[in-house]
């Protein structure tokens, strides 16, 4: 069964060890930013610099693994037709529009719906970690100067993701206008069962 | 007053808002990862998602501030002699050891002594953050490959930072092969007041 996420919007699932998750881009140019939290003990949570350190790649995408700050294994991508995805940036939350949009009018952002969705799991505001964000160009240069495209992603593109414990997952429809070429669109994602 | 952080250790101290903090790599080549935490509420701490997002670059030097989860300014740099420094990967933990070294015995690590220095302040393992390695050598290319280089900073060079909060700061020598070119040494710091 497909469900989907409304832009700018977002939901929390539970995915057991050995599922699989397809987030699927279904109009294309479009951001989904996820985290992870252990379903036994939600301290335990995805952590990009555990990733980035035993990945050892910025792009994380087929094969690679997504880390806990545990150092546990929390999913593996199976499968990433687009693969560009970024690690690096924090989800968008009320400040960055403040900050790097200058809007200071209320704005949706990945961080309230994220922690929005995660509540009734217990997990907090401050609980959120760095997302793993699905089909997000982010670029970077030999000087280390960072810039955020429009996904390469196209309509269809999708990712599939085993979980390899029991799992919280949180995923969004993303709210940055920088990060899905200006127009707020869907996701959709489908939990496998093997 | 110049303290000494031993080799393969840790410290954690407080540091109020406008106090500057020089971090002295004495011996050269010599890497110290750095976490904070906002004294008043330690459920807000450094982040490296809002840090290179709001900086928007990889590398994070002079004029550069270091963010909290908060969207809040922690540090301001004032000064970095070297200028190569690191704010991709987690701190080396008893798991870096066995997972990247292949060592299964015990080996001490920036992960350990950030958080027995940090236990005196409530703070707990989980709650470490991927922490600001300061004259850590982390190399990328356009491909997005990782490598952990040997530092570049020569003896003496050093950072100095500026408190935008009051803040509990917790500060090691590096205990990792990779970051420091195979040779344990100490580093110094020192409270600027100003």
């Amino acid at each position: 069964m497909i469900c989907e996420i409304k832009k700018q919007s977002g939901v929390a699932f539970l995915l057991n060890k050995g599922q699989r998750l397809k987030v699927i881009d279904p109009k294309g140019e479009q951001v989904s930013d996820m985290v992870l939290f252990n379903l036994e003990d939600s301290r335990e949570k995805l952590s990009s610099g555990k990733t980035l350190d035993f990945e050892e790649n910025l792009l994380i995408t087929t094969g690679n693994f997504l880390w806990s700050n545990r150092s546990n294994k929390m999913m593996k991508i199976i499968e990433d037709t687009n693969g560009r995805n970024d690690f690096l940036l924090a989800p968008c939350s009320p400040e960055t529009f403040q900050i790097m949009y200058d809007n200071p009018d209320y704005h949706p952002s990945c961080f309230e719906n994220l922690y929005v969705s995660l509540k009734e799991h217990g997990i907090e505001k401050d609980d959120i970690p760095t997302a793993f964000n699905i089909f997000m160009n982010v670029q970077w240069d030999m000087q280390g100067n960072l810039s955020v495209e429009a996904p390469l992603s196209k309509g269809g593109d999708y990712m599939i993701l085993e979980a390899q414990m029991n799992l919280i997952v949180a995923l969004t429809a993303c709210s940055a206008e920088d990060s899905n070429n200006g127009s707020f669109k869907p996701i959709h994602y489908e939990i496998l069962n093997q």
